[in-house]
């Protein structure tokens, strides 16, 4: 088997995501993991380009990120942000004055005329980060969350409204004019990976954004690797955000059969594997009756050996088939 | 008199003029004095539309400005710039945090449609100064260096290269196209002012580029009021910035007489009274040969009674005409 075809492909949303992306680094040689970021939840604010996901990725991968919220960066100042609430200007959005750097920077560099996926490597190889990153796409997707009669912006609902308007349904606006990355789009093109693996991030507005990229999820199916998702959804409960939320408002069972039902109904053939946290054990049934192989292990990565461990776990899975 | 005409105009650049800004401000009530800042130093850096006199100028006015340096805030932290630095951003122009929350402000209140006018006087405001502090014009005048042979851009003369290379002239770009603001065009247009103050700035990049906005110096020259300068030259060397040494290198004597001449040669008939040091007693007579009345004081502004004292001495110059 050629060297490359040892390569991994993580699909991955924020901070839940990035847990485990963290721990597939920890397993794998820097240049065989491969991950892609949601980017739909990237917006305009304050005349910067914030890519909340990739940044989140990207500090968790560096080291850097804050270890209570997951998303930051560690021992952040907010001195920019009060001095802004003092001019009146808008502070929902909690920037830091380092963070701040990284929006300052990718603005500069994306008007300067480079694409998204140039400057995500770029500040990944700033921070000292030796896995590929890539954004979903280079275009513009906005995820626009349906609530009762209003649409709002994601980071409105998520972060200016802490997801508290029941939701109806999502919308990627641009998303029929987007393009997985070239560097993506090559990998896939040639078969290069061994494994796919949709990190346990939120399915409606972190991996279905991802997924609906144009011609995406058709080719990671088509590709020769077995897909892995890793449930978001343990006993339940999201292990981060509004997953479990959003399951209940949209009229979805709240569990890990849910998260499959959902994930058979819109990407039919897509995985191959689904990996559900042992609390949820007697689900496996439910989730092989959709055609998916269940493989139940420890899903909670509450510190960096967990995160390891689960990374290992789901690695071995497609390991040991051949 | 009516009231208003006891209105105090005073122009402006950056550090030195602002020293006697604030000496005006400590013998005025707030709404008689109105100040003009040259915007001619303004720039694009990092997408942000920065403005360093009119900073300079309110942050001296509120009291938050840094005393050792004169420009930037006081406890300032460089923590984004810092950031920016690792990723291989510009780092050669000194954005503090909370001075950086004042350009993200101010360019999101010119994107979105307000007057470089409104926003300067909504900055005031929001930092609790009472006085109104206008931009010389809303449209962007551009000053560039003529450097031997080579064009700089100010900001790039001016912190870039700290005033090393010799100059041999000055362009405001797009002067052309700029008029005062429409609230100082409204004052001058009515007689509002009692007396008109040019302040210790440089002569050919802080007051020129506001005298040369088309119509206004002619306009001062028009209105009743008697203009008063105080030389940024004393002794033989400039109270703050490269003033005497562009004079020396455009062949003009560098003394309080080569500053009258300037003036006298650009903008015949406009000073009424020129304001010179002790030290310079000795050329009184060379000015008032100019057509100018010389007036001696201290005009060496350390502290804030020196401040004080200068301001009120050249509020006194027109007061005892009266």
């Amino acid at each position: 088997m050629p060297a490359e075809a040892r390569n991994v492909l993580a699909l991955t949303g924020g901070v839940g995501g990035a847990k485990l992306a963290l721990g597939l680094a920890d397993c794998l040689a820097p240049e065989a993991l491969h991950l892609v970021a949601n980017t739909g939840d990237d917006f305009e604010h304050l005349g910067l380009h914030i890519s909340p996901d990739i940044d989140t990725l990207i500090y968790t991968l560096a080291g850097l990120s804050n270890p209570q919220q997951g998303w930051g960066l560690d021992g952040e100042t907010f001195h920019a942000l009060e001095a802004l609430g003092r001019l009146g200007g808008e502070t929902w959005f909690r920037l830091g004055d380092r963070d701040l750097a990284t929006h300052l920077w990718r603005s500069c560099q994306l008007a300067a005329g480079q694409t998204l996926q140039e400057v995500t490597a770029a500040l990944a190889r700033s921070l000292g980060v030796a896995q590929q990153v890539y954004p979903m796409c280079n275009e513009a997707v906005r995820t626009n969350v349906h609530c009762e009669g209003r649409v709002l912006p994601f980071q409105r609902y998520f972060v200016g409204e802490r997801c508290a308007p029941p939701v109806s349904g999502f919308a990627f606006d641009g998303i029929e004019r987007a393009a997985p990355v070239p560097a993506l789009r090559q990998l896939l093109d040639r078969g290069a990976f061994a494994q796919v693996v949709i990190c346990p991030s939120n399915p409606f507005v972190s991996i279905d954004p991802i997924l609906q990229v144009p011609g995406l999820w058709q080719a990671l199916r088509e590709q020769p690797a077995p897909v892995t998702l890793v449930s978001p959804i343990v006993a339940g409960a999201a292990l981060k955000g509004p997953a479990a939320k959003m399951m209940a408002e949209l009229g979805v069972p709240a569990s890990a059969t849910g998260v499959a039902q959902h994930y058979a109904r819109r990407y039919p053939g897509l995985l191959d594997h689904f990996v559900i946290d042992h609390s949820d054990g007697t689900l496996a049934a439910d989730i092989a009756a959709l055609g998916m192989q269940a493989a139940v292990t420890s899903t909670v990565m509450t510190t960096r050996e967990h995160k390891r461990a689960l990374a290992q776990f789901v690695l071995r899975l497609v390991e040991s088939e051949r």
